[in-house]
């Protein structure tokens, strides 16, 4: 029987704000067992690019990382908010180690080439300075180079744990490394669930996505009315009716597919109800 | 017989300058066996510091670490050059991890609290912004106070030996925690020697400070002028002759300390010519 063991990913909102964080991370204290944080810290570089002058671009929610904008994320993500949560840890007890993917070469990725993307003539607009191609014609798609970030290649769970081996809490950033030098902005959620099925082949591993809402809502407006149990079954039907919607439904295929690789079960809650009952399960049909 | 390790210590000039980097990172993989790097990044801290807005002061060649120069010198050093020297390593097949003080509780320190200098008028016009004791007398020291800056309290050689063992290459970033939750700015060259102290009682350690010059020169205008050895007994000699003067002596004082406390030598050299012969060795009386 394997060990139990914890993936937790918490946004930018909650490690940006001394309160939350402090919060979450008594939460994430409390799990028993090995486990793993993975933190964003997007607020913060956005903040900080605006203070140094640079503009923060956005398409479809990611980040348009050019040059300027890596410096950025690598100092935010991988110094300022990966240090913070380390040394916080540490003073809760917790032999806690910050890590991004070129550390111990644990999440290897692929610059992301140029992608076809659904553009409304304003997104088009802002994009006016980026690298686009084809005509300007309604049918044809444009072309977003994302720039420096990363798409997840190997994400290797006997490096990983390694750490966990030796008794350290991994606290993980999101950025990555091509293997020649370079490295890249990869997004949270991505770097969560890929840590996550990394190392369902040596523990019995639940990923849980910390996030502003108590789960996912059948109602919107009625935090009341959260889903308990969401199977790939289950979610069709969602899809169909209308329930699930939106920016949910890349999220919950998103926990799907880490459960169909091997991780027990998804667990989108609040941070601030990190490690108790409640919030939305994603897993298997079968059980 | 205990296995050779050599630390390296490489300033932010090098490390801040691509071609220099490349060229170092040759040297330091070129060093057989176990080994650890300690960089720099002041410079860098400096330049974005000023492109925030946040003015740099220094006293006596320190950094003044006030709060938001804390989260620069964080981001700087804990992210944007660390991982760039880490993805730099990888990229050269050496398994590199990136750590600070906090990462594993390898480097513990303690706040420095207001420090008495003997300072010129010029720097006390310079620090007038800051917190000083005492009155404009002459003969009154000026305090000092230093803000978030560690002084080390323990470096953990097992704990920092755990990834050795594990077959990878730590390299450090000059910033320690205080258990407390606090990270804290802390001087490369401190950092260095404490690691290669801190390591002395498992490994046979050599510790390479590299340096702009080809090693402690006995004419500073002549390049060729290299001491090969220096020894408690010699170094007194140099120092009362007035040989060595200036802002060598506390350097060759921190090479000695390292000796004393078990580093079986210290090497000062240019960072072009880290791994092969040349420089100043500075060790032991009795060999």
């Amino acid at each position: 029987m394997k060990e139990k063991l914890t993936v937790v990913k918490v946004g930018g909102a909650v490690v940006e704000d001394e309160q939350q964080l402090a919060q979450m991370l008594e939460r994430f204290c409390s799990i028993e067992g090995p486990k793993v944080l993975v933190h964003g810290g997007g607020r913060r570089a956005t903040k900080v690019a605006a203070e140094l002058g640079i503009e923060t671009k956005m398409v479809d929610g990611r980040r348009i990382t050019d040059g300027p904008m890596l410096e950025v994320v690598t100092m935010v993500y991988g110094g300022l908010v990966n240090k913070h949560v380390v040394a916080a840890l540490q003073a809760l007890g917790v032999d806690a180690i910050g890590l991004c993917g070129a550390d111990g070469d644990i999440i290897r990725s692929v610059k992301r080439p140029p992608v076809a993307v659904k553009s409304t003539p304003k997104t088009a607009l802002e994009l006016c300075s980026l690298a686009t191609s084809g005509t300007q014609e309604h049918q044809s798609p444009q072309f977003i180079d994302y720039g420096f970030v990363g798409d997840v290649k190997k994400a290797d769970g006997a490096k990983i744990a390694r750490f966990i081996e030796a008794g350290l809490i991994p606290v993980i950033a999101p950025l990555t490394h091509d293997g020649e030098g370079n490295i890249l902005n990869t997004n949270a959620d991505t770097m969560a669930s890929e840590t996550a099925k990394a190392l369902a082949s040596l523990y019995d591993v639940t990923l849980i996505f910390s996030f502003e809402k108590p789960g996912v809502l059948s109602d919107p407006d009625n935090d009341l009315s959260v889903i308990p149990v969401i199977t790939r079954k289950s979610f069709e039907q969602y899809k169909a009716d209308g329930t699930i919607s939106g920016g949910m439904l890349p999220k919950i295929e998103n926990a799907l597919s880490a459960v169909e690789a091997g991780v027990r079960q998804v667990i989108i809650t609040q941070a601030s109800a990190i490690g108790s009952q409640g919030g939305t399960m994603i897993r298997g049909d079968e059980r």
